[in-house]
């Protein structure tokens, strides 16, 4: 079996304005969509987080794909590795989707190989991961502080029809009591049984102001986390993260670093989860000479793949870490791939983040994947177990086409609305 | 796919009277043959050392086996964990071989249903590992000082009409020239490209003699290894390290304990090696904190199988380790496992550990697998790629019935050539 053809399409999808640590979210977010079609016409998918870069990257590693045996990884690895030039390989940033393209590249290849070789041999990906352990696969409702609006072709205004999560989804939400009415909607109509809230948008004070007010509404059975960016200081993590203690489930990069976070984490009775200062296998002496956090978050966009991110859940299991899933806006492609890994990861402890509500469009046959009870049931078929559906992909490449961007900056989404805001890597 | 029945045939085969750390090898070494059957009548295949204890422990997870699915190893894995009670796990203790009775449950599992898994897909074991990354996978000579004799039905005495290599097997080698000798005759046999002497047999002054007779008999192309087992203070670890810095590729376990070798290794300029200082997952932290180690040896039959030798790769990759291979006795279903393993391991970085030349017998169709150059080519075929020869395996169960043993005590064994012989975890 040979790759025949490698297809990238960039697309992009109506995003609301969120609001984070980095700015504001424009009113599209990017994908790039990856197929690859073997000699035997199989046809294998991935998406990673769309930009000129990652285009470009995978540009350049085309003729390295081309040819290659897709039941092969460690032989393809090889030769992505010697293709990816160091200039390919930013570190990673201050911003909390600074990724590294060069384990993009990976991770759209280990994907869309993996879909491919289940497709081969009529299992699902989570089978040649090592087996299912779970079925339906637990994600968290992800809040955002947000400015009012639907994103798209709405851009900053709303779809007056909408009802329900629909218009929920639309509605700012700056303060506790919008948090609380955000929390409650997304439950209602996705089933979640945790809820996580992005921070990092407003002093701390109001942020655990909202912790405390999702608490007073949802009570001690349903897991809460915060996760303020790495903006707060090593005190000030201490001073409101003592209020947290017994409230949240974890909270995820209060302060930046292996070191800040260690010294948080000695002082704090309150797990820290990471995915900001433990991000690659680089990082892993270092956190386990630090004791950075107890849960580490992977996401097979940056850590290289889903083979690389069962590396890391064995590597969690040996150093005694937690481990579950950061997310970027995505659509069904990334929710398929991580639903295989959720279902086939031994030691996922935690409900996985997931943007997917914010969106309303998508690009598999079947439209919108469908949660039960916060849990997404594990795809039927082999591989992936989903499929293109051309004409949403045609419509979402024109989205891409018509929007203008090349690449994700919330900092000029957030001048838009506050004329001279600059992101700042500790903020409180 | 079902496992419909499970067998378990315990195995000898002979074995000369080689010397090491705990004493000396009895006339047979204990294997057992684990062969899954699949209700769709697939075989699948693994070999574990022997023992009453590893039988007992195979047996008691039988009803956990039966009925499971060969294709999710994690569901299984979990399974036999809860099955597995705390007393099939002893801890690893002095001695070389000692193993822990739940890892080798693991493995004997994790490779047939590997087996059956390639064999179901029509692919190799290495693929399912990630991939082939080298279709030739290069061994070690390894020398033993030794008293004369065969081992098997010839117990202590020898067969005068062997030529060849199977004549240097039977002989003696007890000193320096001795050793050069056996290296000699076993690299004309099987092309090996690297030399490892067992150790931990004679002082220090001795040993390190015969490596330097085997310097200068081979010259400084031929990497060349020592393994005292442990047996040496970290002070005659040091004085004895300074004498093969730049003579040796690496030193294996010159001292005991994690901090014990990291003594060493931070004072030689001598890479170190180990399967006794980090022998298992709950090691991997104590490695990270002491750096007691260069390269970490896996044994799939001692880390719970061939997907847990790849997670190691892996921990070794992001730690700065080396990754090699250990080996006890072993007949061809270990030998084709663990060259699958080296066949997919993408950062294997030195020869493998076998001893194969040792044994004279086998139980697989074909007979004894060859070596080229040192290297055994990957077998051909799905799964393993080697099938059992009945009538072979019932010869070996016979010598099991005969023999007597029904676990390795290199103790008491030696104590028949020398009376009162005793085992020091610490001797020079």
């Amino acid at each position: 079996m040979r790759i025949a053809a490698m297809h990238v399409t960039p697309i992009a999808l109506g995003d609301p304005p969120l609001l984070n640590a980095a700015g504001l979210h424009a009113p599209w977010c990017l994908r790039s969509v990856v197929e690859l079609v073997t000699d035997g016409g199989l046809s294998g998918l991935a998406e990673v987080p769309g930009s000129s870069a990652v285009d470009a990257a995978l540009a350049a590693v085309r003729e390295t794909v081309i040819g290659s045996d897709p039941l092969n990884w460690h032989a393809l690895r090889a030769k992505l590795a010697e293709r990816c030039s160091p200039e390919t390989s930013v570190a990673r940033g201050d911003k909390p989707w600074d990724g590294r393209t060069r384990v993009q590249v990976y991770s759209a290849l280990d994907v869309a190989c993996l879909d491919l070789q289940g497709k081969a041999f009529g299992v699902p990906v989570a089978t040649l991961l090592g087996g299912i352990v779970r079925e339906r696969v637990p994600y968290s409702a992800y809040l955002f502080y947000k400015y009012e609006g639907a994103g798209g072709d709405l851009a900053f205004g709303t779809d007056l029809r909408a009802t329900g999560w629909a218009a929920a989804r639309q509605r700012a939400a700056l303060e506790p009591a919008g948090i609380v009415a955000q929390a409650q909607a997304m439950v209602r109509e996705f089933g979640f049984q945790s809820i996580k809230l992005k921070g990092g948008v407003f002093e701390p004070a109001q942020e655990v102001a909202a912790i405390k007010a999702l608490r007073e509404a949802f009570g001690p059975a349903v897991p809460l986390r915060l996760d303020p960016n790495a903006l707060w200081t090593v005190e000030t993590s201490l001073k409101w993260g003592r209020e947290l203690e017994g409230v949240l489930e974890y909270l995820e990069d209060p302060a930046r670093g292996q070191e800040g976070m260690a010294a948080v984490r000695r002082a704090l009775k309150l797990p820290l989860a990471t995915n900001m200062c433990t991000t690659s296998f680089d990082d892993l002496p270092g956190s386990a000479c630090h004791g950075s956090e107890n849960i580490i978050l992977t996401d097979h966009h940056f850590w290289g793949g889903l083979r690389a991110s069962m590396e890391l859940a064995a590597h969690c299991r040996a150093f005694n870490r937690g481990v579950s899933m950061h997310s970027n806006n995505h659509a069904g492609i990334s929710l398929a791939a991580m639903t295989h890994l959720g279902a086939a990861m031994p030691n996922l402890g935690y409900a996985l983040d997931t943007h997917y509500p914010w969106q309303e469009e998508e690009i598999i046959v079947g439209g919108r994947m469908k949660f039960e009870d916060g849990c997404v049931v594990l795809p039927k078929g082999p591989g992936l177990g989903v499929e293109l559906d051309r004409v949403a992909l045609a419509r979402a490449h024109e989205n891409y086409r018509r929007c203008g961007l090349t690449e994700r900056n919330d900092e000029i989404e957030m001048r838009k609305k506050v004329p001279g805001w600059k992101f700042a890597a500790t903020r409180w």
